[in-house]
């Protein structure tokens, strides 16, 4: 079966690979299925700290054929850490039945790579749906079973475009990172069924507003061309302690979801981690009042997100290494964002 | 007497006075007393958007001997807008006994001017400590009454620091501002009896780890070389439906004391404004996991700790133009900071 | 006549106006034509350094009915300053003749205020150059005697995309800065006949690769919502000391094009000021080496700019208040920029 | 012999290291004495892509025991590169004579390890002394034959500070990098002979203005604890056709000293490359004109610098990806910075 765990340790830095020393003495190297971190650079073009962070892990990540996803940016309290994503074996009861009846599963895989004039387009949607599916259909679980999708998906710099056959999607590198988060949304709302096929057009010309997915959480870095996909999801096949939810923030103040959430962990569970999408609002406004977070021209727009719904989970977590990520156009509603809480019963 | 009313208005730009055409018609040009203004610059020494409010503010301000304290920031969600304190009389029943036994009083004053040398010193706090005191003097209130004394500071800029007659208290002109908010905040202390005059120098030699004021909310600024001070306090001789809260965060994430604090609000009252003070914690950790305030290059520590606390505090307000201010040394325990709020009934 | 002088003055901040008091006495109210300021802000969106500026310095100008541009942006060496443009009446020998054969002249004036749609198009670019053909008109100058066309021009916030009735050309509010200085500058070559009037859209379309002016020197801000316009230009019916050159630097680091410049000025003449425009090359390199001035999410690429070529600039002209304004779309060759030189005789 | 030759590669990212490839073939693995290069971080505290360098060219120089040192920074035209110093041997004669009666030769080493509170002080200096003086005697070179030494030293982080036994020099970790590139400097001209033993406390108490060597270029980061060394001369016992010169900018606009350096490059000489360092002067003015560089809370005084000396270097040697690194503490007199030049006749 696909059971996972989710261990997660503090860095001291990007380049810091010391959690995978702690992990627990049965994981063997094949059982490191994926490696999910937050790393202190900007989040935006020249994040460089996701470059160093794969550096160090993906060699380590080898022998599973894992992936990593990096988000760059843990501004405010946001402390920088790793989720590793370990194969976790059916808990059994002496008598060899199953200890729970249902338990998370995770499955793993890449794209193909795309062309500079693919990203963002409807092309980087599609092939994104197929590979979400085709992780579902291993996992054996519905649409309905799946609590997060998260991609790391690949950004334009100024090389590519000028290298680029046809025209791309922007020539702002900065802008490209958003394009791209969106077409792996909606090709994650295809996947999930949120979005139809041809629903896709609208989706995308509507940066999100119209057709999005509340299970999407997609960070772009130049240190990849594909996209690399995590589906997280319960299943009944399964037999272990982790269960998840999901939900979304209506915008980025949005605390009575989040207590929502958080009120139906089971009293004496253990809160493994929450995954959270932040971006500022595209109207310039949080329940009517101006915001600052797209006409400051010192910090970028998803910094300031991070930062802010950052304070806000952590404050309702109650620590700061939670996976807050910024950009969520299609993941979750214009100016709010997914939201995914795992626990261990 | 003393009464005053706040009335909150959201601006466009740091150029924006049109607030004060909202003002409710009984109020009188020599009815407002204070400006308790964001502004949505950097917060930090080359903030011009608080020289700008106060350029077109200061003139309003002429014919009460008022005074503006603007405080720049508003990172992640946070609203620029300005709190208008005006003059509020007495609320009397019909028979001309007073509707309300208790109500919200605040008087405003200046210190002289500071030179480099003293800023961030003894002699600042002292001073600040007589200027408190006499508006508590005038305004009849004891220690106890006292919900929030709201100051804004001078800062050194290299030109004083290069001018001075004698050594500065440093010469790095973004760490003056915290010297002159911890001298601020240590003579709000002393005022109001949580420092002792011989507990100065140990305050001022902690960073104000040791000796603090939880209603101490001081804020450094180029725009002037003196303190500008706002004591506002509980009093049984006015009578004014306005009535106030203090506490303090005792950590970046303490979403526990502002839960509390709120929910002490009557039900049915309006939320008039909460003040928060925030900034990163000097010993690098919140509840124990590294934060990157203070490593980042990029982004000062005190932006940081505004939009992470700004978001925290809006999630729990419900509102985003609340006034969140960075840079907590001595108001409030190490990483903490102050809190006030402010309901009417 | 139309006769002018050029008296700079370096300022304390943004809001200093003690170089008017400094001007030569002779000088009356009337006689100030225009503020070309550098002002230290980031030069960018947020920028209320030049909001500040306009605030104090505007109501000097109303006598003249003259205007002000300032441009924001005093990275690296540069040192914030003002030029004051000041009416010069002809310089004449004891018999009443005319001192010089030539002289410097200037006209100064305002478009009608843009719609948000209008901005950074052929509108915005046929409106300003009938603006600057009416005060060439006025100053009895032809398109070759013109050495620099500076404008200030407007931008896009938040608020107005949001408000806008109609599309506007992006809703990227620091792009929107470019778009307008791009629709200034081929207004300016067209007006200047360097530019056909089919040609407009060419020069648009291109972003200023095809179709721009070595004279242009537009700058954009939030603080305005028209273009305001100076026309500098020589002329053989004036008689001062004044004169001026212009070229333009081919790529950022042109050298040569600067040192030839002031080697023109002849021997024991006086600086009076130079006026250069700034950008990062769209292609990503300089002199086929990359450059990272536009991945770079932490300062804009304008900045980059501004720092770079000030810093060559300064060290060629041997002081530092200099005029280097960043963003040079259509005033110049593509990672060039305008270049205009004035010295006294 | 130590001759040694530098060949010059742009990268692509901080991760490229496809210039070792580029080397000439007759270069074996342990013939990489020295990768010098440039890295598109920000150059201060929290800049990983120079640990990114690291971990990518420091298994490259296991071989020959070489060492790296990665200055981050290319503000403004500032390009990406790498100067790999490979050993050269002697150019021979066809009679086995010597081609060339001099030659560049270089040696490279490092320090202990520091401890924390040894940052900066006077312990580094001497150290670093120490060190110098072993390279330049296994050179066997004097004083007068040193053209450069190029230092990486370590710096102060929170988690340094904090766990750190006793008080360190200074709290702020972006002001450690200053004091630990002045105590290196200081060190550097105690073994060149230019500041006694008995001044060293001056050096560092006067941050450099008394007591410097225009033959030290020092730069700090997070990726090391010890000092990484290489000395750079001329040496009449080698033979091969690389020459340097060495002098230093008064001031951050000291155009003179680099035309004239230059100008001592021998016609149809080839060049190599220019080392040169640039800081904000601390009393805030360049030639007597106010620079904002140390009042920008946005960005950091070092990139303001390397921008603006950037752009004046690249402009004057007519490529950009030179080495300008921010941070001239003790390297050329206040506000200046020592200069390096290499060609290869």
């Amino acid at each position: 079966m696909s059971g996972v765990a989710i261990h997660k340790f503090t860095t001291a830095h990007p380049g810091d690979v010391s959690g995978y020393k702690l992990l627990p003495k049965s994981c063997a190297p094949e059982d490191l299925v994926a490696v999910i971190g937050k790393t202190e650079g900007n989040g935006c073009v020249n994040d460089f700290t996701r470059m160093l962070s794969s550096t160090v892990w993906d060699p380590l990540l080898e022998a599973s054929h894992g992936i990593s996803v990096f988000s760059g940016g843990t501004e405010g309290v946001l402390s920088p850490h790793v989720s590793l994503v370990t194969k976790e074996a059916d808990y059994l009861n002496v008598d060899g039945s199953k200890k729970y009846s249902e338990g998370l599963v995770a499955k793993v895989g890449g794209t193909r790579d795309f062309e500079p004039w693919e990203m963002g387009t409807e092309v980087q949607a599609k092939i994104t749906a197929e590979t979400v599916k085709k992780l579902m259909a291993e996992l054996e679980v519905e649409a309905d079973d799946v609590h997060m999708v998260l991609v790391k998906c690949p950004l334009l710099t100024t090389a590519k475009v000028v290298a680029s056959a046809k025209p791309c999607v922007t020539v702002d590198t900065y802008k490209s990172m958003g394009y791209s988060r969106l077409a792996t949304a909606v090709g994650i709302a295809l996947a999930l069924g949120e979005v139809a096929e041809d629903g896709i057009k609208t989706a995308l010309d509507s940066y999100g507003e119209v057709g999005w997915s509340s299970r999407a959480s997609c960070s772009s870095g130049a240190e990849l061309e594909n996209c690399h996909v995590v589906v997280l999801a319960s299943s009944k096949k399964a037999s272990n302690p982790y269960r998840a939810l999901h939900g979304y923030m209506a915008d980025a103040i949005d605390l009575k979801v989040l207590l929502e959430l958080t009120s139906k962990i089971p009293e004496g569970a253990e809160r493994t981690q929450i995954f959270v999408k932040a971006e500022p609002s595209t109207d310039g406004v949080v329940r009517g009042k101006r915001h600052t977070m797209m006409t400051d021209s010192d910090i970028q727009g998803t910094r300031h997100a991070r930062a802010a719904v950052g304070g806000l989970v952590a404050g309702v977590w109650g620590e700061t290494d939670v996976y807050v990520s910024g950009g969520a156009e299609g993941q979750g509603p214009m100016g709010g964002g997914s939201v995914c809480v795992v626990y261990k019963v």
